[in-house]
């Protein structure tokens, strides 16, 4: 048995998100459809995370086992000959048995784009938030810098979510802008369902005066949603890139 | 009458171009029809030129006459609450009845888009053409420079094309590199139908070693059109912007 690793990049646009759902066609599933295809075998997809409906991926990682003799290198080509154009395999590469997409992941990158203008642009209607009016962006960033570092994230997480340990490590968290473009990057340990897109919504409104940048501290302290703000739409986000001990799809953007 | 101009944004890939036609959907047909429902008139739109079936625009403009009374800024919003999103109005104003989007347009700007890589990518799979091999950018430069002032390009035109005057004026044509992107941009007096398209399919000729540089110079000369090389696909050709004397979309990418 060998085990083969993927750096994958999909416009999520028109998936239900990484995970096979029975609403609708996933990342995972197109995937494994034609790895099952080219190997012959059932093949069991194992990524880094899951990504919502809507998130797009520049260097998501998944793993899989197969005992098909083909070069590591020749499942990227065979399957960007079979899969949709939004989804394209960008390397693949045969990896140790010790290696794991999900459990030996050390660092993770995520994107939120905004685009500020009148009008809304037709190149960035999948991938970025259009806001319309001003944000103040020096109280965003006070509230993003709140986020590094060790925090409970209970307050962060999709109402209906049942897990264990809230806790994660944030190693960077800070607003950019590039002309009529706000971008949001964020890199921890790991993130809980909806977090990413929580921390944006909150800082959302910290931008726009609804609340005081101060609010951040607070849902970190309190652990209560309802001291967050709105989940912001999954389309601006996209997980940039994975850090592993010999791999980090970071460079790859 | 009062005289209108749009700056209008689109993704080409799900139109058959700019000009209405009977075999599918219109850039130009889907706003004349929204312009009809928000002014009650049977409006008529001129662009600057028309763009093929699956090429795009960041800056193309089109003008039309109304005689309704409404701020000259007020119809991008109207318009943009009922385009679809691949459809955006950047920008609407009141302008002189002697402006012609086509007639007094001084440049165009066109750009070209070449992703080289081993595979394809997600998110430039309807504005870049995947190029997987090398390119010999020094012979594709020179032949670059070769159209650079007043030629004949007869040689350059579909060849269903019926014109008379196929000699234009082309200030700027430069390939530039920026990582795996490859970009061609050519500025010029006008083009004629598939032109900048049949320019770029030589140049790949040249940059791939099938044909030499000096067989732009040779195509030009001769005005035959199986001298240039195929024409390059639609989906990585970009009108970025026009000129006038008192507007210039170029300054908007």
């Amino acid at each position: 048995m060998r085990r083969i690793r993927l750096v994958i990049e999909y416009d999520g646009t028109n998936y239900v998100g990484w995970q096979t759902q029975p609403n609708g066609i996933a990342v995972q599933q197109v995937i494994e459809q034609e790895l099952k295809k080219i190997t012959g075998e059932q093949i069991a997809l194992h990524a880094s995370g899951r990504t919502d409906s809507g998130v797009h991926a520049l260097g998501q990682v998944a793993h899989f086992d197969t005992n098909v003799r083909m070069g590591g290198d020749k499942f990227a080509y065979a399957l960007n000959t079979k899969l949709p154009g939004d989804i394209r395999i960008r390397l693949s590469e045969e990896t140790s048995p010790d290696f794991h997409a999900r459990f030996t992941a050390k660092r993770k990158w995520y994107r939120y784009t905004i685009y500020q203008g009148d009008h809304a642009r037709a190149f960035l209607r999948n991938t970025a938030l259009h806001v319309h009016g001003t944000l103040d962006l020096a109280a965003m960033q006070t509230a993003a810098q709140a986020v590094v570092g060790v925090h409970d994230f209970a307050g962060f997480k999709a109402a209906n979510t049942k897990i264990d340990n809230t806790v994660r490590e944030i190693y960077r968290s800070e607003w950019n802008r590039d002309g009529s473009l706000l971008y949001y990057d964020v890199e921890g340990s790991g993130f809980l369902y909806n977090m990413v897109r929580i921390l944006v919504g909150t800082m959302l409104d910290i931008g726009r005066g609804r609340i005081d940048p101060g609010a951040m501290a607070r849902a970190l302290e309190t652990g209560a949603r309802e001291n967050a703000g709105a989940t912001a739409p999954a389309h601006g986000l996209t997980l940039m890139g994975v850090c592993y001990n010999d791999l980090d799809t970071r460079t790859m953007v």
